[in-house]
């Protein structure tokens, strides 16, 4: 069974807290005729602060889609391989243990990916398979566990390796004047996460089964206007009310897996903003301090892409409260509307407890295939 | 076991013969200095005819990135579907029965995904996974038809669909004047293709290993530069020799298979161009007649990017020759350099040879992982 093991994360050294971006959409969008409620809905994000690579100045300028692809990739190669190494020792392994390497990010576009860069300039194998993904937005940190828990399924001897590097800061885009990108403008921040998802050994999240979904006819309602100036996010101000429509099938995931959605033991899900958080709570039928890692992530770093979920599971590795066998969800969302979710159960070091077998019936896909 | 099932495929209706990119090239870089070789270069591919999605004339005019990829966005929708319901009759599958959709394709860029528009337009179940992929450029046919592999591996009820859809027209940069790029503007070519991969019953190529390689600090070998105007390909003089440090990764993976790389029955490898398959028959020590598909992709069609090994497995099917059991050797190669590579046997309609169990050691990676 594929084990996902302590993430590790890192969060650039510039900050900006809350009150300096209400300042600065103060002094930027003076005359903007929603500037209150641009700064009402960036004080409700409950963010406090977020890191950035680069100083606010910087930050704001815009040098152009190439130099701007040249920082991600300069950032990339300078911060990922310490988080690499560190959820490496996490894990107990070494670089050259990992046979495959998922690397997701949104927010800089290298081909060939990072993923080749990683294998040339760290220990791992020539023969390590890539799997870089850029299109699956805040949902790609679910989707690179899940795609990981997958490999180990198929190859038991296997380990992978998840990396998320979102350097959103560098998505922002100066003409842009909507209601949603102002708000994205004091909402995302930057951050590298990783994490080893071990195919046998280790200890932490026992992935035991994930699935995906979409929301039918949703796709303009995260997306990305491509253009010389790079991405432009797009937010629609319908984004918060997707967890009433998501959460049948966060529920259906759990039930699948005979487990009751309103009494597991963790949750762990991507913070894309403060309404996703309460309305879990909601249509899930828990309580607000189920959603804390996710919460705290949101607070200390503001929405981190698809970061947010090994950043939340760090945390709840940190916090140490979970007994052996202790049973929780985790689940991205992002563009299409799309949700990568997973159930596991906690497996502490040193756990004695029988693990179940990926072969059991209840453990594949429940669907059966007729021979056609 | 995985069958990797007969592929679809579909090229525009815009032909250019070479003779018309000879004569095009001699119009447009009239003054170049090193147009001799140039169009020698362009004569030496061995690619008689390529497909456009548009005309001549709007194919070279560059209306800006965000233009190109609306263009993109727009004939990917109009385009892809017939071929994905052509590949799904001939698997004798129905769009519900997918789990996994893989979408590869370095020549435009969308998120959501193109997966989420055909989840939404087409009739797929809103729970199928997503997997887009657009960093592996031309390796990613391999790539796509290994994920499927490794899903069906870990889930044996499940199916994937790998589509390959390259539209490289909307790559030609009218300002790049190097070698490579004018190479390439005479090399590439436009189509969609399609195959399904079972997870269980089915007929086609029994996939039974595939591996991955890079070869070591080759990444600006080939290349995109991202710039204001888009993806400007960047091909390296020395990109044609990576045969010989990739043939002993191929080699590899059928000797761990226990065949022998020279004795094998079909070779379906991605045509970057003439010196690749040339090089294959010396280093793998095949005749030219082992390439006889990819090289017909190429010449009919150009370098179709991770469209090439899906389309050259078709015209293997469409032969049918091979008897039972037949072995055989697939490979994508792109930027990284990297290889994507998988080793199968022809399993026909009907028939009764026993089929390897996915979890008999031979079956699954070799390596094997201490639990520290």
């Amino acid at each position: 069974m594929a084990v996902l093991c302590r993430p590790a994360v890192a969060v650039p050294e510039h900050v900006i807290t809350v009150e300096e971006t209400l300042e600065l959409a103060r002094r930027v969008h003076a005359g903007h005729p929603q500037l209150p409620l641009v700064l009402r809905l960036i004080s409700n994000t409950g963010v406090r602060k977020r890191h950035l690579i680069r100083s606010i100045s910087e930050t704001l300028q815009h040098p152009g889609f190439e130099v701007r692809n040249k920082i991600y990739e300069e950032h990339a190669k300078q911060r990922v391989p310490a988080v690499i190494t560190q959820a490496l020792v996490n894990s107990g392994l070494r670089e050259e243990d990992i046979d495959l390497l998922v690397y997701v990010s949104c927010t800089g576009f290298m081909m060939p990916s990072m993923t080749a860069w990683l294998i040339n300039s760290m220990g791992f194998r020539h023969d390590t398979r890539q799997l870089p993904i850029a299109q699956l937005g805040c949902a790609a940190g679910g989707a690179a566990i899940n795609r990981a828990h997958d490999f180990c399924t198929a190859y038991p001897e296997s380990n992978a390796l998840v990396v998320a590097c979102e350097f959103c800061s560098l998505c922002y885009q100066p003409d842009d004047h909507d209601i949603g990108s102002l708000l994205s403008n004091g909402l995302f921040g930057d951050a590298v996460a990783a994490a080893v998802v071990r195919g046998s050994g280790g200890n932490g999240v026992l992935l035991e089964r994930n699935a995906a979904s979409i929301i039918p006819n949703t796709p303009e309602w995260i997306s990305y206007q491509v253009k010389a100036t790079g991405f432009h996010f797009r937010l629609d101000k319908r984004v918060p009310t997707t967890m009433e429509p998501l959460a049948p099938a966060l529920r259906a995931l759990v039930e699948r897996h005979r487990w009751n959605v309103g009494e597991l033991d963790f949750y762990i899900v991507h913070a894309g903003g403060p309404r996703i958080l309460n309305d879990l709570t909601k249509f899930l039928g828990v309580p607000p301090v189920a959603f804390r890692h996710s919460r705290a992530t949101l607070t200390e770093y503001g929405n981190i892409a698809s970061g947010v979920v090994l950043d939340a599971l760090l945390r709840m590795f940190d916090e140490g409260s979970l007994a052996d066998g202790a049973r929780g969800l985790i689940a991205g969302f992002g563009p299409g509307i799309s949700a990568e979710m997973a159930v596991g159960s906690w497996l502490p070091a040193g756990s004695r407890r029988p693990i179940p077998q990926p072969r059991d019936e209840s453990m594949t896909v429940v669907r059966s295939v007729g021979g056609r």
